[in-house]
């Protein structure tokens, strides 16, 4: 690749020879994330910027010499966003990691993509308030990497998602133009919604080197309650009744009779009879805030839960979190997991979990079910030797058509990455993925963005 | 214009002669609206749809003739968006206006986009749910407008706008292709959040012809404060100090002391004194949840407030409202009143106000100030013999000035319309307002769709 080398130098000329790194370990450091996929994808080259300038450097030269650029935070992405599929550069902002200003008055903090979500919210926290978005994988991903997938997790019921927190960004496009798009105001309407076309935009679009966020003030009080059913249907009953009784609770999880077979393994004191749980947490400015609301939650699991437990303040809710957490890590020990994140409204949950069993019965595969059933947000879990394996793909299909059928969506908060690529025009009709393809090259006329992601080619 | 005829003939032949009116008092029905212009805009043609079908029908054949089409919901908004000014087919959704379901199972409704959003509130809050977003002119106004606009209210601060509700849009393009964007579920990223480039766009992309909106459990428990100051400083200090304290109020409204004059005269018992008002609502599942922030909020207004008034119910809320409600009546037996809506991060917010009395200092002009504090969105009140008069738009220009030179926006919750056009560039840099122009080329390449909008013509 001739092109890369006289892109390699220009480029060290520009940014300095220390943050560009081309030696084969270095490389296959970045081969793989979080996906499982086996496949190693090293990039040619692995660039470290440590300001906005090299950023745009890097993608007025890898536009010129058309050379592909891979935007990666922390590789903790699940659908292989952050793989070199096609080489090209790969632009790693673990240096771009600094929390420029906690703005305590305008409930505001500007960071830098590379800082770590779980160091965001301890230095928010310090201050008395909350950046509410809580990815599974915080204590590792990155802010950056958040933006770029549009990051849910758990308090996402109460909370929304990334989308809603963004206020504006700074962006580089393909040529190495830097644009300030929305203003660090809690509201916003100065022409089109253009910070949100790059949210979940999966780095596709152009790189993120800056990020202006909405805080509020930390609720003070957070209780927690786990109850364990006799099946999957009182649970989502019990689900059902909590949010219409008036309460909003900003966690309310949910596990499968497979999910808790797994976790026996690994629980043995787990009641032989219990197969499905909820997970509730509620928060407030006080404790006597909560209180009715946990009287509420409590009299409705009281009333159709095997057994309920309640926590307050970190250790009892961790306890609470132990089995919720050891879902993952316990499948994991029976191969690689494709952890799928589909959403289907609310009222078609239970016979998602239905539809999702007899999958499993037809398939003879390993899948369990568990996720944020607040939201009808699922994670149908597959067990394989790779994510991308020809025995479980069928599968996998035969699910978004069943969600798909109920209303739902393929992608909820994972982004389609790599792994559901092929598979989006299930969801998406032509004439919406035309409109995107040509949103993508107006932005990108090369393509040099992120190559081989979210949008299947060739057919359209 | 022969064209005019062509079209309005291949019209009336597709979607029947009873949905288009041309009649010269009809036409003029819709040569006004909110924002307070003097000159007309009277469309050449009104069709009033019934579904989406008939939009296509709009949409295609305007396309094809090159005819202007201005859609409108309820003509409230003030900015001038849905001014007929090039003329042309002025779409009126006010015959598809149907609650097409309340999912309550799902936190979801469907709405056609000519539903009143009051009439909206009352429907879902009958079965226990809630949509927060509250513009002001919310017995009026119409879902597709405040979808249009991203329209906003004091609630905002606690729930956020309307773009943090719409999870699904039915959108039609110009040249009649009807696309659906994203789908009935809380979460959602599979491709680019084009339902989101369409919140906010002003119907210069398309027309909104199908809603899904997300909605809450309704706060069952909702209580309101109103407190006197000496000067603004108190009150802007007391209203840090309660989001300092950890609570977070669903309102937050502030009037500056040239409102608390133009009230007296409205409002005699007022006292000569007061300055500066606060207006807090605090809301909850519960009367008692609502407690420990009623008692931490009373605690700071007692201490800096010359008086506190507390109510619950209806009947008190309105009561306390009332000097709120008067501002903009009082207000507009001055003259036209050119209502700015311009944000500023919250720390600059009292520099803001001082700044906004300077500047009615050296004008010699009527301004007032007063808006949703919380959220650093202020309403700067011009009052003028038109909102576009000369004598008025120096001193607009410098507020908007001050305002971005505070890291601020000029356009927060009003849309940019007609009224804000040209002083768009002062805040959207060359490379954005390109960028931007570029997607409104791509997506209308024919410039039918509410011609004249948001982006200055003729510059770039």
């Amino acid at each position: 690749m001739p092109s890369l080398d006289a892109f390699r130098v220009a480029l060290e000329r520009r940014i300095g020879e220390h943050k560009v790194v081309d030696s084969p370990e270095h490389r296959m450091q970045y081969a793989f994330d979080a996906s499982g996929l086996t496949t190693p994808y090293p990039p040619d080259l692995v660039v470290h910027p440590e300001e906005a300038r090299d950023v745009e450097a890097v993608l007025e030269l890898a536009e010129r010499y058309e050379i592909p650029v891979v935007p990666r935070g922390a590789g903790t992405g699940v659908t292989g966003g952050a793989l070199a599929v096609r080489g090209g550069v790969m632009v790693v902002f673990d240096r771009m990691n600094r929390i420029l200003e906690v703005d305590r008055e305008s409930l505001q903090v500007h960071v830098e993509p590379g800082v770590i979500t779980g160091e965001l919210h301890r230095a928010v926290e310090a201050e008395g308030l909350f950046y509410p978005p809580d990815p599974a994988s915080l204590s590792m991903c990155s802010i950056g990497g958040n933006v770029a997938e549009n990051a849910g997790g758990p308090r996402a019921l109460k909370y929304g998602v990334t989308r809603h927190y963004v206020l504006a960004l700074d962006v580089v496009l393909p040529g190495g133009t830097r644009l300030s798009l929305g203003r660090p105001t809690r509201k916003w309407v100065a022409g089109y919604d253009l910070p949100g076309l790059f949210v979940g935009s999966e780095g596709t679009l152009g790189a993120i080197t800056r990020v202006t966020l909405q805080l509020l003030p930390r609720p003070a009080h957070v209780v927690g309650l786990w109850a364990l059913f006799r099946d999957e249907e009182d649970a989502a009953r019990a689900a059902t009744e909590i949010l219409q009784s008036g309460v909003l609770p900003r966690v309310l999880e949910f596990a499968d009779r497979h999910s808790m077979a797994v976790i026996r393994e690994d629980l043995p004191a787990l009641p032989e009879e219990a197969r499905a749980f909820l997970l509730v947490e509620l928060d407030g400015d006080d404790p006597a805030a909560v209180e009715p609301a946990f009287l509420r939650v409590g009299e409705i699991l009281d009333r159709q839960a095997l057994d309920v437990r309640v926590g307050e303040g970190h250790g009892q809710m961790d306890r609470l979190w132990e089995a919720r957490r050891k879902i993952l890590p316990s499948l994991e020990k029976l191969g690689r997991v494709r952890s799928e994140d589909v959403v289907v409204p609310r009222q078609h949950l239970v016979e998602l979990v239905r539809r999702v069993h007899a999958l499993r019965e037809a398939s003879g595969l390993v899948i369990t079910a568990f996720g944020h059933i607040g939201d009808g947000n699922l994670h149908v879990n597959f067990v394989a030797e790779d994510p991308a394996s020809p025995e479980i793909l069928p599968w996998v299909e035969r699910l978004y058509r069943e969600v798909l059928e109920l209303g739902g969506t393929i992608a909820g908060e994972h982004g389609v990455g790599l792994l559901k690529q092929r598979f989006l025009p299930l969801e998406v009709p032509p004439p919406v993925l035309t409109l995107s393809r040509k949103i993508k090259t107006l932005l990108d006329p090369k393509g040099i963005m992120n190559p081989g992601k979210i949008w299947p080619e060739g057919d359209g």
